[in-house]
């Protein structure tokens, strides 16, 4: 059974069988193996190490043979992608073996345990779908005062087309991670190429920023937005744009979407809480009903012009991430909020979530015309 | 005085000071760190490791204070781009303070030890310069029977002036490197924002692919190019196409150059030989007539024929390499081909060496209209 994956349109065909060699490792590398099932087996020579370490969700340690080869084999791991490190002489270091991505504030290593080849479609590449392209764009920020990179999607077509003009999601990467997250480990350009070519979802732009700088919300105001919709076929009014992010995104899209209506009509959260208050799980700013109704500037205070003004208000999260979001979802329908929930089954606070919720939520979007 | 480096439009701003800490470390991270005589000093903590070396051009033994620290200073590099790695235990890896390039086969630390901010300004971003932008595009290629990514420059005014064409430029990386060297190592899109924002160069695209697979020529010439005119507003015909590359790259590009004229009209080698005959670099192939005259069926034997249908053949190396190249291009041209040679003053077979030849090159491409 073959298994595409794309890393930024790098395809790394795994076969999922016994010992196959995980999808992110670098051409020619058979560290990490991914097991039929589900654990993961890890060996590299290290001669002069007298103790190595994977740390993997939980520190692993590794034993070495008489060669200097040392190896390990892990629990069996959730489907999805899993960052990882490995730790030598106290030196926490990405693999050598595989390919790295920005997260935990860093260059790491990942995993991807795959899901079934009928589950993993939508993030997969396939022959015969036109492909939309990712572009990496530089800008000056003068709200931060330094240059700034951004990712834009453009769909197919977009090139083709020149009188087209299209609506834009603003989309968000969590904490430790950087504007390669959405590319990189979340596949969305494959997602919306998949999506757009079934007809499922409008064809739309797909603008990612950094959320690491100091005047995010002023920078995506005041530089992103009118750079954006002056370079590019959007069309710019809050009808067509929508802000949506994972973790620490999650709370950078309420902010955006919840303070600036008059530049958003939907949002998205996923794997994040709307924070109103003091900023954790059982969030009591946000259950306190006078704090509720004062937040954003009273943006829930009046339900009905909220429902309607609000095209799209999105949640989402992984089955084993618990039941707070699904609570938050249910608590604003109870205070007359409309709001969609979806759960992503048996996935954690990772990126086959963000992937799924993505897929959910893209073919909600910019339907409303 | 403060000096800016991009890193696909991460501005990391140096202060050329007394202990710098390299453009190219994450956010925060203070080693390595740039001293004012070129040294470089690295420290980390990795206190359970009985040996730490760096490995920058040579090995560096570092040695281990009583917290667990570890540091050395190196030799004074050259000026440029300087890929590194650390081993501890006997396993070689990236230094995880850094930000990663993909060199040497692998995700590679670098330091960047700066020229002038003068010298420096032609790859620096300018508040002002109209900025490009880099695509990164996903496609199938029949001739390798698998997905493959490209990256394609377009200059600023592509999405705004949707009936200009322009020329493009392919543009390969060297060795151990992949389709991102350029861009990340090397800024081509800084350099042709600047270039094509002074009136020095002509605004072209850009085409980055990956050399490391298995049938190159045929991928360029039967998938890359017709999607490339098929999807960008090229001007398609041999006289606004071009190739060039670096190292092994340079040889790839003198192969598709020399190789399917029917296909470019302008060709580059940057630190990298014509390779007829045995591949070294005394090439006794290349300085015997016979086999000079027979190669890339037949393309020198005709050398007013050459010279008249080859718009630019331009050699480059830095003056560290030796004298190989500057003796290439003389033989050339005693046995009448034209072409011109540039010398990258005091830098040896690294990214300052080829930003500075991309830089030269493109100012005399496309000229001929």
């Amino acid at each position: 059974m073959k298994h595409s994956l794309i890393l930024l349109g790098l395809v790394l065909s795994v076969t999922v069988m016994a010992q196959s060699p995980s999808a992110y490792n670098i051409s020619g590398k058979n560290s990490p193996q991914i097991n039929p099932d589900n654990t993961i087996t890890f060996h590299f020579s290290a001669p002069t190490a007298s103790k190595v370490v994977v740390n993997l969700g939980k520190d692993y340690e590794m034993t070495k043979d008489e060669k200097g080869v040392w190896s390990v084999t892990t629990e069996p791991q959730f489907e999805g992608f899993h960052y990882y490190a490995i730790k030598v002489g106290g030196l926490s270091v990405a693999d050598p073996s595989t390919y790295t991505f920005y997260g935990c504030s860093r260059y790491s290593s990942a995993i991807e345990v795959p899901e079934s080849e009928e589950d993993a479609a939508f993030y997969t590449p396939k022959q015969g779908v036109a492909q939309g392209a990712v572009r990496s764009l530089k800008f000056y920020s003068e709200a931060c005062k330094e240059w700034e990179r951004m990712f834009v999607y453009t769909p197919a077509g977009y090139e083709q087309n020149p009188d087209k003009r299209y609506p834009v999601l603003y989309l968000q990467h969590g904490g430790g991670e950087d504007e390669t997250g959405w590319i990189y480990q979340g596949f969305a350009d494959v997602i919306l190429n998949n999506l757009i070519a079934e007809g499922k979802a409008e064809p739309m732009i797909v603008v990612m920023n950094s959320g690491n700088v100091a005047s995010f919300e002023q920078m995506i105001t005041e530089d992103v937005i009118p750079l954006v919709d002056s370079r590019y076929r959007t069309i710019a009014d809050r009808k067509h744009r929508a802000v949506a992010g994972l973790s620490w995104g999650a709370k950078q899209a309420y902010d955006l979407g919840l303070g600036y209506p008059q530049y958003f009509a939907s949002m998205a959260g996923f794997s994040g809480i709307i924070v109103i208050g003091e900023f954790n799980r059982t969030n009591p700013g946000f259950r306190d009903p006078k704090q509720f109704k004062e937040a954003y500037n009273g943006i829930f205070s009046d339900a009905r012009k909220f429902n309607k003004e609000t095209d799209l208000l999105f949640i989402a999260n992984g089955e084993a991430e618990g039941n707070h979001l699904s609570d938050m979802s249910k608590l604003l329908k109870k205070r007359g909020i409309k709001n969609i929930y979806y759960q992503s089954p048996n996935t954690a606070h990772e990126w086959l979530t963000w992937r799924r919720s993505l897929y959910n939520f893209a073919q909600l979007l910019f339907k409303e015309d």
